[in-house]
């Protein structure tokens, strides 16, 4: 990808912000006054329509309606039809994605399913820098697979070919890693574990609706993510599943509840599931977090991802240069070639933890994760290029001011 | 129990209302007018503070604050500290109960663990009248197993000893049957299945906390329900699950996500499990939506279970005389015996489904579950003595009328 230079002074920023063609997507948000926001990476800012719609299903579809809005108010329905609006944004044709449950326990549906459908294989490839409760649950999984499982574990850089053999039975990846902001090679990776006859499962925790993903036109097996970063459903909303078309008659989903039953009404003594992608859902969802996730979505509504994707390095690389020009020595974690490159950058600095707290103090949030690393978000839907300059600057003045010895940055635990 | 005489005329109920010790607990709910609301046993109506709460976590906690709400509105303990809360309703102290997930997923996980916990023993015991779910479940939980396991299912009237022996793992039952509103006798079901060596998990969505329930007294193992229906949570609020502390250390939960883990923000790369009850969380919880079960248990602090139950027996006692009075060739399903009824009266009749719908038409909201089952639900915190006589009047206005003659009244689908 080639990228224009970054901007060159903060008057360049502020006409560039004039000139986005994404500028007006920042009043759909809710970004408090004085607050640069660089965590929308960990929790999205609420959606500015989203009040209304929250009081809606509080008021109006609970309170007064009561029951019959199960029909009336389509909470029924909620889990399938923003499952196709959300499988829009990562290139999956509708029937594929629902939105329910959370990442982990979406991700233990899909290797339960994958491990059941490579029946003669015995391994799960995983990744020692995914988000560890991606390792978790390839644990949970395993153990209850019918036969012995086994996991390998690959680091970021690779190679995968060194773990690939006819024994995976599938790979789990994430789109970008969730420490370094690494980008991985969606359409590489996916061709060589197919190659090998394995299926791939990829997290999209850290990528959906802000990098493309394509996940028809690259033939991938299962995709799962959270909606609450990048797509900015609230804390906590309900994650997705997606499920190729070509699997699901197939793809067995070990937690065969009612909401997964080919008639949930009948009340069958037996379970038959669904023939289709609500074979993965399972339980009641909750409506008022769900309804988040539908104002987040219309939020997004009519922009296009690739053009988010173009902000969003744009953002990035104003960071990584500025920081670079002011604090030359600082080790930057994330690649500096945009296509290796998510939508966040991540720094190693030993005193990082008092850094980020004390620009949390200053207006400017971001976060850290252990041991060192310090990591600020860029979500083009409504970061401007000025947010980022003025950022780079906080982060440089915190620095020179040693604010580490200041005993009020004390250590405390963090969300991702 | 021995129950006074229900009232005989409404003037009667309305002099009870007016005495009633619990009166003052309907003003803590938003009972729309006009509305006689017998649905709570599907969908509890709003507290009246939730609203309030909802704004709060919306415009400051996740709008205002942003990410620091994790910790500053301590989102984080949510789960822990409401399963304190409501472990108290069903006589569980704390530290065994958690707020998290669906019933149906809470269940696969005591499944498992159960199941785990009785390595040498290779059955389920489940009953032919659960809500399917559980059936449904059930099925999953065995195919997940690490050994083939079996189904043996009961019928509601048992007994229970004839399917006992040293092959069952861990029996499920209903506190009451969602259908006829049976209600078993834990005390001595409980006793049972011990003796036989196995575990039990007695399923309360349609009992807890309008039923006393005594989950350590009577050495239970595992409890699992929703929160939405007497609870009041709103639609689709997270369920909980109570394990036994005795069990806790041993037993394994399948969905080994994050959250479950001893030290969720170390990053370890292999999976420990917290000591406690918290190992039965997975994942990201859905904090509007369980916000609503905060404001639910904040409707009913200061209430005793107890005093519920004897209202909600007087109520159904009304409900049946009044019905029996009136419609005397009508067959009521639900037990005459109070100590074998839970909080709902059903009532078969092979028109049920156009009189379920003309009586909700006129105000009186019940439901029908299929084939020919009316079901009406007797919440105590917020139903009147007075309402329970004009719904039976409306139930016989709208028989003798002969409603299902009218064509508007067809069948369409309907929810638990």
């Amino acid at each position: 990808m080639t990228q224009p230079a970054a901007p060159a002074s903060r008057v360049a920023c502020v006409a560039l912000d004039a000139s986005d063609p994404l500028r007006s997507l920042r009043d759909r948000f809710i970004v408090p006054d004085g607050v640069l926001y660089l965590d929308g990476n960990s929790l999205g800012p609420m959606p500015r329509a989203a009040g209304a719609a929250f009081r809606r299903t509080i008021e109006e579809e609970w309170a007064r309606d009561l029951i019959k809005s199960w029909n009336s108010a389509g909470w029924f329905d909620l889990p399938e039809k923003l499952g196709d609006r959300l499988g829009a944004l990562i290139g999956a044709a509708p029937g594929q994605t629902v939105v329910c449950d959370t990442t982990s326990i979406n991700l233990y549906k899909a290797l339960h399913a994958a491990i059941g459908l490579r029946p003669d294989r015995d391994v799960v490839v995983a990744e020692t820098g995914a988000f560890p409760t991606d390792l978790y649950i390839v644990e949970g999984a395993m153990a209850s697979a019918d036969r012995p499982m086994q996991r390998r574990l690959i680091g970021r850089d690779g190679p995968i070919e060194a773990l690939l053999d006819d024994r995976v039975a599938v790979a789990v990846l994430s789109h970008v890693d969730y420490r370094s902001g690494r980008l991985l090679d969606v359409a590489d990776l996916t061709r060589k574990v197919h190659a090998a006859g394995a299926l791939i499962i990829w997290d999209l925790c850290h990528s959906a609706s802000v990098i493309e993903f394509a996940f028809d036109a690259q033939a991938i097996d299962f995709a799962v993510g959270c909606t609450y970063k990048y797509l900015n459903g609230g804390p906590g909303s309900p994650a997705f599943i997606s499920v190729a078309h070509r699997l699901q008659a197939q793809a067995r989903n070990p937690l065969s509840g009612w909401w997964g039953h080919a008639a949930p009404f009948a009340f069958d003594l037996d379970f038959r599931p669904d023939s289709g992608i609500r074979r993965f859902l399972c339980g009641t969802q909750p409506i008022l977090s769900i309804r988040g996730v539908e104002a987040a979505l219309d939020a997004l509504d009519g922009v296009d991802v690739a053009a988010l994707r173009r902000k969003s390095v744009a953002l990035t690389e104003l960071f990584i240069a500025r920081v670079g020009a002011l604090l030359p020595d600082l080790e930057i974690l994330t690649p500096r070639e945009a296509s290796l490159r998510g939508s966040q950058v991540a720094i190693a600095f030993d005193k990082g933890y008092p850094v980020v707290q004390a620009m949390i103090e200053r207006g400017a949030i971001g976060d850290f994760r252990a041991p060192d690393v310090m990591r600020f978000g860029f979500a083009p839907a409504y970061l401007r290029f000025a947010d980022v300059w003025d950022a780079a600057d906080m982060l440089a003045d915190c620095i020179r001011a040693e604010v580490w010895r200041d005993p009020r940055y004390s250590r405390r635990h963090a969300v991702t």
